[in-house]
């Protein structure tokens, strides 16, 4: 079998077959594949597209190129959630104790990214004495005893993915869908999930800008997930603004905590219920969807949801007392407004740029380096549709500097205030 | 400039500018630019195609990116000749000697190839004593006094052909038309030469497999000419079956000899008139198409050619004594005749193949290291449309070994007999 061979084939519309690609990621990790043929192989792939056979084959290849993580020792079905990013994305601080509290066995392995905000890890380690370090047996014993606890990224899992993508970052393939839903789906698996459940998030502050494209990747996710005998769904929503009203790492663990106390922002709340409940009946907890709702509804009223939070974060060893007292949450030194310069309605709010004011005050990582502000951040007042009268504050400004004029002049060019505006949709479609 | 912007932006089907196209040519050569991104590029341009004036900047670019040569010193309007190949391909040397003999300067630089049979040079040093050694000097002594000279390659020239062209040969993006025309007529502009008369092969024993690929290469050749301020014409031939009899060094350089004493194979000399007269009126030493046409018909039958022939072989250390005795010429220890296994016609003589065969023989190279044999070969008794008997023979098979039993089933292999058959047209087009 000859690299080149695949690579014209597949140039030329055909099919690959199971062993053509796995003898292109087996060879390309291993190092006798050369980047120059994978980079012509992408960009041949961005055009002609792939199979749901062909995708299915290049995810377990992927899979089968690292280590893959045993979660055979946690009872019950292990269900994962992903988003494909947003900004003000604090729903897995919600989700997470939410489903444990219903009994869904949340093993999550989580890292620490690079963007507008750090990832899972990152906004946990904001509350004091939070850890993510722990033995793979602790971690276990956390699950199948509380049902719940995060644990950093161990192991060499899908090397290829990791090799892969940052190839097609230099090369111009990263918009390929089959690549896209094989490199997330790859390390879903990898990490252990029997069962996944997806958000994709669509518009300006998202990978995927219109909602066919978000669509065309849920539907490839959802048919590999089938493929590969993992039950997958897909919510497609809308991130044409930030979720919620908190875009910063201890701001949004004291949104999460509003939430789980029952008094959260109306759409992360309706997210998180959307999301939830397929992963309540994923993990057969529920017959039905209608049921998964009403068990994570009564889970929330009676507290068991905070309980579960606080418990968890205690087992991670840090101060389950932030629950009661988020004052002991790393505070900013300023707070300032934003003043409305117009009466109207808040017609547009760009998320990447609103995100990308938040990394400006420190909230995020621009590279591998940066260390992060737990402390600062934004939290809105406004979000589209909502009516503002000139002077009234759009938004609060969380920073440990008082030079924030390049924040204030990007967040006045990313929001727009006209005579009318609708509130947006937050959820468009359900694939499964 | 970033390259991944390049990429992205030939992906999504814009037009680079000639800035973005001197910086890829130009960061390839020197090493900045990787092989995975220019692989990338390169098949990005296999679907998105480029516009004319793009492939003229490549051109231009990769001209710019090594040696150039300057045949200025030399008088007159220097007319190159270049086939994209085919199989007993003798044109160069029946038509160099014919269109110098009416006066057209021809300075040719040329080189060993890989192949069927060899390239040109290969073929003039089976003559004893032929060497294309010389000083740029004698080269263009001997230009300016006998219209004829043929040197081997000199200085780098077009080094951004070479390191594309074999990294597209191991990344699947050969067959890109724009990608192959610049390549080819940026070699010759490089070579000095100030108009170019192409000769394009189409059918199964050439590099474009049928006419609809032939003419887009055709016109994309003919247009970078003009764009870049070179009279172009291309020649549209089929190579459904090989050109003239004979396949092979020595045998294709008798056929030569034969075609300069007037009687050649038909099809030879029809296109040497083809491409001779077009070489002729570039040069300005006619008119029009039929003046040049009478020239060389005059050249040819007053024995001016034949002439021209010997000066030039003796110019270059030959000895011009083969052209009366062809017995001087390496001679092959045996011959054996192919007899027909069946009567009717000949329908089908598969070019590359018998090629192929010829190959076998020692007649060409597989490696850059395999040294020629310049006796073996093959000589066609019949030729596609021809009646034959059973028992009548094919062909003449020259060989040093008596051990020739794979050369002969494939020969039989690609032979096809059946009871009608027509003689295909050779010239399919002329693009202007």
């Amino acid at each position: 079998m000859r690299m080149v061979d695949i690579i014209t084939k597949k140039r030329d519309g055909f099919s690959l077959s199971p062993e053509e690609i796995r003898f292109f990621i087996q060879g390309y990790v291993s190092g006798k594949i050369p980047d120059y043929q994978a980079s012509a192989l992408a960009m041949a792939i961005f055009f002609r597209d792939m199979t749901d056979s062909e995708i299915a084959e290049l995810t377990r290849a992927m899979v089968a190129s690292g280590d893959t993580v045993d979660l055979s020792a946690i009872a019950g079905i292990k269900v994962d959630k992903h988003s494909t990013g947003g900004v003000g994305d604090t729903t897995t601080l919600v989700l997470a104790p939410l489903v444990a509290a219903v009994g869904v066995p949340v093993a999550k392995m989580s890292g620490r990214g690079l963007g507008f905000t750090g990832g899972t890890i990152d906004k946990l380690e904001s509350i004091p004495g939070f850890s993510v370090e722990m033995t793979g047996e602790q971690f276990i014993t956390h699950v199948n005893g509380d049902h719940i606890a995060v644990i950093g990224q161990t192991g060499d899992l899908v090397p290829a993915d990791k090799k892969l993508y940052a190839l097609r970052d230099v090369s111009g393939s990263i918009e390929s869908i089959p690549l896209i839903a094989s490199s997330i789906m790859s390390k879903k698996i990898a990490a252990g999930a029997d069962a996944i459940v997806l958000e994709v998030t669509c518009g300006e502050g998202a990978f995927m800008k219109n909602e066919e494209d978000a669509v065309r990747l849920a539907d490839t996710m959802v048919r590999i997930g089938k493929n590969v005998g993992r039950k997958t769904a897909a919510v497609i929503t809308d991130m044409s603004q930030p979720l919620g009203y908190a875009i910063g790492n201890a701001l949004e663990i004291k949104e999460a905590i509003d939430t789980l106390k029952g008094h959260g922002p109306s759409d992360l709340e309706e997210l998180v219920f959307e999301l939830g409940s397929r992963m309540v009946q994923f993990a057969g907890k529920a017959e039905n969807l209608d049921d998964a709702r009403g068990l994570l509804h009564q889970a929330l009223e009676q507290g068991h949801a905070l309980n579960k939070f606080k418990q968890f974060v205690e087992n991670q060893g840090g101060d389950a007392g932030v629950v009661d007292h988020p004052e002991r949450l790393p505070q900013a030194k300023y707070q300032f407004e934003l003043p409305a310069t117009d009466s109207g309605f808040v017609a547009g709010m760009n998320a990447d740029q609103i995100g990308l004011a938040a990394m400006l005050l420190g909230a995020g990582r621009a590279t591998k380096e940066d260390t992060i502000n737990y402390a600062t951040g934004i939290v809105l007042n406004k979000k589209i549709g909502d009516s503002v009268k000139k002077g009234e504050a759009l938004l609060t400004i969380h920073s440990d500097s008082k030079q924030i004029d390049q924040v204030i002049d990007k967040l006045y060019q990313n929001i727009t205030i006209s005579e009318q505006a609708r509130k947006p949709q937050l959820i468009h479609q359900i694939i499964h």
